[in-house]
């Protein structure tokens, strides 16, 4: 099961395409697309979506990871994530792809044990599961990353609500 | 300057595609991608994609119109919201299609006189100002007719900021 797991954000979006093959961990790729803050916002969300169907032609996963959008957070910022969520989700149903959520507290406790783990513990425990030469960066390609890892753990096949909530 | 309004919403997007020559309005359609509910998100966000692509495709717009989203809503439809908007603006990057983006209020003003209209006087002072044969039905796409309306009215060349802001 290759996965894409995407870290959608209001201007960068992560993203890291992981694959388990008899409890190994391997990493294809993983970054960021960083948008401009004085481009267009269509332009923006063209260049995430454009990077993500490159990342889907060449790497070919099998399902989409994503994070569910923490609700504390302020309107505006909910509307952004929004946009780029629902061009990175727009990409996923273009290449037939599931699309599996999962939520911030999961997702760390996955890679770290606990939900309330900061981002650069979660870039640590990140490096050190997938046995990564470097600390990955930016914090959004370690959170794809994580999204990518949480859904190895937790997906069983024909039980597709096992882990996140496929959407 | 024929012009798209868009009116994204959680669920069902509005369009209308209108032109004004010599002081006349021309509508050249106007309708609403209602998504269903129960499918997958990314389906619909994808069925949004494909209708506005094939209307941009069929009636060449120059430039697209779409509300700017009232921040009083709740963060769970902000988001959603967010994700229509999304694909949206990519369907408007794809074609190279300027975006321009106007407040509900200013909206509500161009076509009914007063900020504070409600949706069913809006649907009524629309289908006057367009000479359409029927109420346009149903919310949502009178919505987009009134937002290409207000592009309409504000719009001036070479001053792309005189009456939305260009995102």
């Amino acid at each position: 099961m290759k996965v894409l797991g995407i870290d959608p954000g209001t201007r960068i979006v992560g993203y890291a395409v992981v694959d388990q093959e008899m409890g190994q961990f391997h990493t294809y790729t993983y970054g960021a697309v960083v948008t401009q803050p004085h481009t267009l916002l269509s332009q923006r969300l063209k260049a995430i979506y454009e990077t993500l169907t490159k990342i889907m032609v060449d790497f070919q996963p099998q399902a989409v990871a994503i994070e569910k959008i923490f609700y504390g957070k302020n309107l505006q910022t909910a509307i952004r994530t929004g946009e780029g969520r629902g061009v990175a989700l727009l990409a996923a149903a273009m290449f037939q792809l599931p699309v599996y959520e999962y939520d911030a507290t999961k997702i760390k406790k996955s890679v770290a044990g606990v939900g309330s783990a900061h981002k650069t513990q979660v870039q640590a425990m990140v490096q050190a599961i997938l046995q990564l030469p470097q600390v990955p960066n930016p914090l959004d390609a370690s959170d794809a990353l994580a999204i990518a890892i949480c859904h190895l753990q937790h997906f069983q096949p024909n039980i597709s609500e096992a882990g996140g909530i496929l959407i």
